[in-house]
Order: structure tokens, then sequence, then C-alpha cells
């Protein structure tokens, strides 16, 4: 039952977008770069949260893919803020539900008291590692940044959470060149799609089903809240098959958000983009009971019930 | 003051080794890689704790650079473990001191009551991506794999914990390529040097001077602990330095640990390497006051206080 809040959450979208025949997706394009979204989206929850960088206390990046292997992502972008006071950076990953991670990990810290304000950055990239011979995952992802502040409060709080990895699925979803397993200077014109994203969807989707079935029954059982008392269900976008896994759990459209047909599956971006949105257009407001859901690369599933 | 206890440290090597004139890095060859020590470290741990899989809470990997770029590193250790149970697997990274920044966060967990025991799976194979024509790194770095069990416990504690970015030093020590900001295809004959390891050793050492010194009045200042109450210091192996910056600092010689010259600077399993030795050649036991320090790339300074 930590005490938390999510303060603004800042947004950065790239400025161009493509659109198919299931939907609209942003992609960078030119000089933008996966850096320069996550420090916008960052400036951005600054903004909407009315705060100064020097009242942040850590900065949390909560990216699937991270911008170099080394440093973390959190330094590179505490780099670009260039924070006057002393704050420490390092990543969470959970790969697609690390902004879950993210919130549930930090508001342990803000309980103890270590932190009071913590800036958690998420945002990928897709857009530059699929493969356009795998026509599902290319005509999916999108690409953007969503930032938010973490705070100590006495209105919010985390009710509930709880992440469960499955790792027979640990590489259906998979980017397998580009860390120590299959190094970089390994590529060649014949391995090439193994640096790139592939997502073996059906199985992918099959295993899903089943799991966020028992998630979304654990939710309920461990928490003792039932489902028609949580407000609004903010599910990770990860493909247009959400409806139906929606309709399958017997969820009524007006109490999730799916917008993959606008924005598409926008990775660790996702569900924080899903909650900027459900806020944004009102369905969303203080006090009520959220539920972050999602299944990332892992697999693993994560699910975060808050007061928001 | 979470109450935790650092239960068996496993570890795993390579099985070769390479003695230069600054001393012996172990490092991988053949069929051996950064997956199977991790396997292997993980599985000693569990040994050496005289635990069983099936009590493990969750599964957390502690890595400077990742196995692959999705999913995250403790899902691939997940998979090869096949725990029973469902468990969660998720990454946090601060690069060299990860193990560190591990104890800390997961030991705020366990004092919310979320985990019991939480595996911490700390390794590098920095010999993968050394640049031969950088002497000074390519004759510092080794390769290995730490792992322990964080347990709650009413005997150990953490007294006191403090970590800090000075992103200034972003670029002293990094590897540039093979993540969003330079993808792996776009390694090529001249850009190669960029998907390898590059320290400015002397920048580095000459930041890392103030900031040691800085870090350690903080310890004492914060913790209310004076040196001459802590009973061993737990220094990052960063390099054939570590004795000259212990003597600025004022500390003797048998109040901490340089194993720099028999193993090198093994990234992020140097920290736990340097606990286990410590314990192994009972220069710790149970009750004393530890402190875990380092210095890793961000440049981030880390500093963990505890009661072992």
């Amino acid at each position: 039952m930590n005490q938390i809040e999510i303060k603004g959450l800042g947004v950065s979208l790239p400025k161009q977008s493509v659109t198919f025949k299931s939907g609209t997706r942003y992609r960078i394009s030119g000089r933008e770069n996966h850096l320069q979204l996550l420090v916008e989206s960052a400036q951005d929850a600054l903004k909407k949260s009315g705060m100064k960088l020097d009242e942040i206390d850590a900065i949390v990046g909560a990216c699937a893919v991270g911008l170099q292997p080394i440093p973390c992502t959190a330094a590179l972008v505490h780099e670009q803020l260039s924070p006057k006071r002393h704050i420490p950076a390092f990543d969470i990953n959970s790969t697609c539900t690390s902004f879950i991670s993210a919130v549930d990990i930090v508001s342990s810290q803000i309980a103890s008291g270590k932190y009071k304000n913590v800036l958690i950055v998420a945002g990928d990239v897709p857009s530059i590692a699929l493969n356009a011979e795998d026509k599902h995952s290319y005509e999916l992802f999108g690409d953007g940044a969503v930032s938010t502040i973490l705070s100590s409060s006495q209105y919010g709080k985390i009710l509930y959470s709880n992440q469960l990895t499955y790792s027979k699925g640990a590489h259906m979803t998979q980017i397998a060149g580009g860390g120590t397993s299959l190094p970089s200077y390994h590529i060649n014109d014949n391995n090439r799609p193994l640096y790139q994203f592939h997502m073996e969807g059906r199985k992918v989707l099959k295993l899903s089903f089943d799991l966020i079935d028992e998630m979304m029954r654990n939710v309920t059982k461990d928490s003792g809240i039932k489902l028609d008392e949580i407000d609004m269900i903010i599910p990770h976008q990860a493909s247009p098959a959400l409806g139906l896994v929606m309709k399958k759990l017997g969820i009524e459209k007006d109490k999730y958000i799916d917008i993959v047909s606008e924005y598409g599956n926008m990775v660790s971006a996702s569900v924080p983009f899903a909650l900027h949105y459900a806020i944004q257009k009102e369905r969303i407001k203080r006090g009520d009971k959220v539920l972050l859901i999602g299944t990332a690369a892992g697999l693993t599933t994560n699910a975060l019930l808050l007061e928001y």
C-alpha cells in the first residue's frame, strides 16, 4: 500500500507517421533519435508536473532497449538534462512492461524514505530494428517516449502489484543479436534478421491469452478488489488482438483503453502513453482505481493496481 | 535499515586465463559464454545458501551488458534455471555497480514484504568487446559471474546506501555502438572500435579520485558510522590504481580487498567477487560492518554499508 502519486505524464512522439491498413504508427526520421524522445518526454513531464529538475531525487530509465551497451540509458538522459544537484541514474528492465516494473519498484524506494520524487523515463524506437519481411510486426510497432514523476503523496497509492515471468516464451519475442550472446561484430548479410525484432505472433498470443486470464484472476483474488470496482484498465497495446483478449475477459469497451489502431505498440512507452491518453480524454480522474496490465517479452505478465 | 541477509555467494569463472605483466584475467574461450557463467553462478549460489530454486521469489539480473537487446537478461537466466513456481525476472542496471544497486533496491522490496528470497545474478564478459589497441583496458578486464540470494532476516541489515551519477563522465567509459544510438547494422571496418569498450583511463581516474573522496565523507557523515568502525571495505576492482585511491583516503591495506592483480576488473561481477573472496579468506565474518563501494560508467558512485 505504498503511498505514491503519479504526477504529470510527459510525451514525445516522432514528427512523422506512416499509416497501414492496421493503423497509424509514429516513427523517427531524419535527425530524430531515441535519446531526443526520452529527453523531450522528461522535460514535458517536469512541465506537466509543475516541478523543477532540482526537485528530482533520481532518474530511472524504463526502456526495453538501451541507447548504448554502456553506460545505462538513465545516465545518458541525466547527461542531457544536466541536473545541478547530484542524483543517481539507473535502469530497470522488464522489456515492454518496464514502466510498470519501475513504478512498482520505485514506489518501494519512496515508501522507505529513500527518495521523494523520481523521474521515470520510458520509451523505445522499435522502427530501427523492424524486419520488413515480417509484415505483422513491421506494421504494428511505433516509436515514442513517455515520462512521469512518481512522488510520495498522501493521495495516490499502489493497491496491488504482481509480476511473473513464463520463460517458455523467452524466445517468442526477441532481438537475438546485439548483446553478448551474438555480438554486433558478428553481423553479416545472412544473419541480419537475427539483429532485428522477431515475434512469433500466434504463439505469443496463444500463451498470452491463458496468462492474462490467470493474471486477472490473481488481481481480483489477491487484491480483494472486484473487477467492477476498478474504474479503468490500461493495457499494454500489444497487438490488434487487444479487443479480443478483453472480450474474452468479459471487460466492457468503456472500461479499458485500446489505441492500437491510432498508435500501434510503442513497446515500453505503450502503457504510460495509454495512461496519458486516458487522463487527457478524461476517462480517468484523481482517486480512480486504475489497473495497469501487460505482457512483455520474457514472457512476463505485469499488473499494478493503483489509486490514481 | 532494511533487515536483509546476503546468503551464499556463487561464482563462475572461465576455465582459461591470460597473464599480462599487470596480472591474471579469466576469459571465456571455446563454447563458454555469458549465459553459462550466469547460470552456473546462480546454481552455485543456491547450493552455497542451502536453498532450493522453489524458495526463490524473484530473479534479478545485475549485469552491465545484456545477453540480448530483448528480452531482459534475467528472463534468459530464468529460462535456463526453469523454476517450477512462477516468479518474476527483471534487470537492474547501473553498469559496473549494478550488484550494489540491486542489493539496495531489492532490500526495499524485501522490507516492504513483496519478496522473501531474491536471486541476484551479476556478471559480464568484457573480453568479447575489448580493443587490443587500447592496451590499458585490454589488459585490465576479465570475465566472470557471481550470484547471491538476498533474504529477509533478523540478522543482517543495510545500514546506509548512496548512489550518485556525475554524467559529465558519461562518455569517459562506454561502448557507444550496439544500442539504439548506433545500431549493430551500422558496423563497418572503419567504425568497429565504437562497438568496443572505450575508457579514457586518466580522465576517469582523475574524476573518480575526487568523487570517491566525497563519497567516503558522505558515508561516514550520513551513516553516523566512523571509518574505524567499518570492518572491511569491498571496492569495485576498477583499476591497478585502487591501492593509490585507498592510500589517499587513508585506508590501511588490511581494511580493504585488492585483487586487481589476480582477477582484473570483472565489471558487474567485480564487487560481489571481492565480497566472496573476503568471506572465503575469512576477512569478513557474520555481524561485521562491510562497505561495498565503487565507481561505474555513468559516471556513478555507489556505496552501501551493511551488517553482514
